[in-house]
C-alpha cells in the first residue's frame, strides 16, 4: 500500500487550530478510506522564529524537500512586525516555495452559492463563480536581483536613500507557468487569460510573447487571450465570470488574487496549492495553504473557520495524489455542512444559520463524510 | 485679466469627440464668467504616430512645458497594437507625465447617486463612495533601469530570453508624493492609507518609511495607516468606503485606482489629474485627463460619455487656476444633468433615462450651467 508523506506546518494566529482539523479530516480518510499517511508537523514563521531565531529552520527545509506535501496553515503577526526583512515570517514562507521551486500557484477563486449573499457584490454577478488564477510564485520581483535600500545622493535626493527590485522573467520561467495554466484550462473551460503590463514593462512583453508562443505551438486548441493587468483589475471586479483561467506573474497574480478571493465574499473558504517539478515517484513537488492570513486578532478563540484549510486538503488529494475521487467526496462533505445551515462566525449572515467554533465545524465535515 | 494658457490634445478614439465637447465649456467659461482661455491643439498618441512616426513630436513636448495645462483626451488603438515598444501610442502619454515630471497622479473614485446601481457591488457597498487615490507617476518599474529584454543562457533557459525591469524609488520621489497626499487629505477626510508590498519588497520598505517620516515630521495631525497592496485590493473591494485618500507607487497605483475606478460602476465619469512641482507662475504642471481609454469600439459613433473629459477640465479649474467656486458650478452642472435623467448609452440603465450622444451630453451640460 502507497503511504504519502506528509509535512504539516502550522505557523502562527490561526494556523494550529484550522490544521487540527485537517488533521481530523486526515484520521478519517486513513480509517474509513483504506489511505495511508505518514504525518510530520513542524514551525514555520513567527513560531519558527520564536525557537530557532529564523522564520523556517534548515532541517524543517529539508524535510520539506523529502516529504510528497507540504499543509501549511498560516504565517505572521503583530508580535513580528519590527523583525528584520531577513527573518520576517514570511520570509519562511518565501523560502519554501522558492527552494522547493513551486512555480505554479493555484488559487480557484469560486463562490459557493450557500454563502453567495456575502460577497460585495451582487448576486447576479458572482453566483456560480468559478475562476482559477494561476499565479507564477518562484520569480519575478519577488525573488530578482539587485534587490535593498542603499544610501544615495542624487540631485533632488540629498542625504536620502534608494530602494531597488527588480522584475525578471526568463522565457522557461514564464513557458513552464504557463503550462500549467493550459494543462488546467483543458480540465475546465479551455480558456486562459494571460494578464501583465506589456504597454510598459519588457518583462511584460517577453510575458506576453512566451505565453502565446506555448500556446501556438503546444496548446493550440485552448483559447487564448492577453489583458493588461489594470484592465484586468477592472474586469474582475465588472464581471469576474468572464473569465476561466488566469496566468500572470508573481506580483500581479498577488495583487489580482487577492481581489478575486475578495468577489466570493468568504475568504475563509478558499484554498490554495503551490506546484513544482514532478518529483522522482512522479508526483509534482507541492505545498497547500489558505489563501487567508493568520488572523491574530481572532486567533485561540475557536472562532476561525477551518474550511479553506480542509479544502486546501482537498486539493492536495487531488494535485499530489491523483486522489479525485476523495477529493470530491470532501469538497462534497463541505458543500453539504453548508447547505445545512452550519457556519463559523465569519459566515454567519443575515439569513443566520447553525453557529459552531473551529472544531465543531470540522467535526460536522467528517461527519458528512 | 490673466490669461490661462492649455494644450488640448485629443489622442485617439473617442478623445477628439469628448474633447470638442470640452471645448464648449471652456467657450461657455470664456463668455460667461469673463475667464480668458489661449487654447491650442496639437496631437498625441497614434494621431501622433500617423503624422510624425512617433507618438509625441518634439515640439508639442515644448508646447506642454511651456502651457499653465495640458488637456488630454485617451490615446491607442488596435491600428497601433503591433507597433514597436519605442513608438507606442502609450510612450507619448508617459513621455509626458516623466519630462512634465508630473509625480502626484490624483484619481478620485466617486461614486454619484443617480449612477450607484451600476456599479457590480451592492449598492449600501458603494453609495456615496469618495475617495481618491494618488498615485506616484514619474518613477518605479514604469522608468527604472535596467530595463529591456535580451538573450539568456542560463540552466533551464538555453537559447531564451530575459525580460528585466527595475523597481526603483528614493527617499526624495516617496517624500514629496506623501506630501501631495497629506496636503489633500487635509482638505478631505484628513486621513490617508499607503499601500505597498514592504513584506516582500525593499522599495516598499523605504516607501513605508519615508511615508511616515514625512508624517511624523510634517503632518502629525493627519491620520495614517499602512496597508500591503494585495491587502489594499481586497479591502476596496470588501468594504471601499473605509478609505479617504490612498497613497501608492506607480505600478501598484495603476491597478489599484482602476479597480477603485470600476467599483463606482461608471467609469466614464471619472476625471484625473497629474501634478508637478510649482512653475515660475506658481501654478503647478498639470496634465488632465479622463480615467477611461480611447475606446476603439464606439469611436466616430457619437456614443461616447463626454462627462469624464469634463470633470477633468474641472479639476484643472480647481487644481491649476485654483477657480473652485468655477470647478463647483460645473461639477454642479454635471449632476443636474445627471438628476434629470440625461444618458449618454453607458449610464443607461434599468430604469431608463433620456438617450443622448455625446454632443447632446456636452450641450445639456452647458445649459445647465
Ligand atoms: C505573505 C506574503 C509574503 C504572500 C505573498 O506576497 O506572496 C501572501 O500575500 C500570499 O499571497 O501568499
Ligand atoms: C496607458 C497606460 C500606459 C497607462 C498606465 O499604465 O499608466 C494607463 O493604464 C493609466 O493608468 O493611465
Amino acid at each position: 500500500m502507497t503511504t504519502y508523506s506528509l509535512l504539516i506546518l502550522p505557523g502562527d494566529g490561526i494556523g494550529p487550530e484550522v490544521m487540527a482539523e485537517v488533521r481530523k479530516v486526515i484520521g478519517w480518510f486513513q480509517q474509513n478510506r483504506g489511505l495511508s499517511f505518514d504525518v510530520s508537523e513542524d514551525l514555520v514563521g513567527g513560531a519558527a522564529y520564536d525557537k530557532h531565531g529564523k522564520p523556517l529552520a534548515d532541517e524543517t527545509m529539508a524535510k520539506a524537500q523529502a516529504v510528497d506535501a507540504v499543509l501549511l496553515g498560516a504565517v505572521g503577526g503583530p508580535k513580528y512586525d519590527d523583525l528584520d526583512f531577513s527573518v520576517k515570517p514570511e520570509r519562511g514562507l518565501l523560502r519554501l516555495r522558492k527552494e522547493m521551486d513551486l512555480f505554479a500557484n493555484l488559487r480557484p477563486a469560486q463562490c459557493f452559492d450557500a454563502l453567495a449573499d456575502f460577497s460585495s457584490l451582487k448576486r447576479e454577478v458572482v453566483a456560480g463563480l468559478d475562476i482559477l488564477i494561476v499565479r507564477e510564485l518562484t520569480s519575478g520581483v519577488y525573488f530578482g536581483e539587485p534587490r535593498g535600500i542603499s544610501a544615495d545622493d542624487t540631485p533632488g535626493n540629498e542625504g536620502g536613500r534608494v530602494g531597488v527590485n527588480t522584475q525578471r522573467y526568463t522565457s522557461g520561467e514564464i513557458r513552464r507557468v504557463a503550462r500549467s495554466a493550459f494543462e488546467l484550462a483543458r480540465k475546465r473551460g479551455n480558456r486562459v487569460c494571460s494578464m501583465e503590463k506589456a504597454n510598459v514593462m519588457e518583462s511584460g512583453i517577453l510575458w506576453r510573447e512566451e505565453v502565446q508562443w506555448v500556446h501556438d505551438n503546444e496548446y493550440p486548441d485552448v483559447e487564448l487571450s492577453h489583458m493588461y493587468a489594470d484592465n484586468g483589475a477592472m474586469q474582475l471586479v465588472r464581471n469576474p465570470r468572464q473569465f476561466d483561467v488566469i496566468v500572470t506573474d508573481n506580483l500581479f497574480g498577488d495583487i489580482l488574487s487577492d481581489a478575486a478571493a475578495m468577489l466570493t465574499g468568504s475568504l475563509g473558504m478558499l484554498p490554495s496549492a503551490s506546484l513544482g517539478a514532478p518529483m522522482e515517484n512522479g508526483r509534482p513537488k507541492a505545498l497547500y495553504e489558505p489563501v487567508h492570513g493568520s488572523a491574530p486578532d481572532i486567533a485561540g478563540q475557536g472562532k476561525a473557520n477551518p474550511i479553506a484549510c480542509i479544502l486546501s486538503f482537498a486539493m492536495c488529494l487531488r494535485y499530489s495524489f491523483g486522489l479525485g475521487a476523495e477529493a470530491d467526496l470532501l469538497e462534497k462533505a463541505v458543500e453539504k455542512v453548508l447547505a445545512d445551515g452550519v457556519r463559523t462566525g465569519d459566515l454567519m449572515g443575515a439569513e443566520g444559520g447553525k453557529p459552531v467554533s473551529t472544531a465543531e465545524m470540522g467535526d460536522h465535515i467528517v461527519a458528512a463524510l
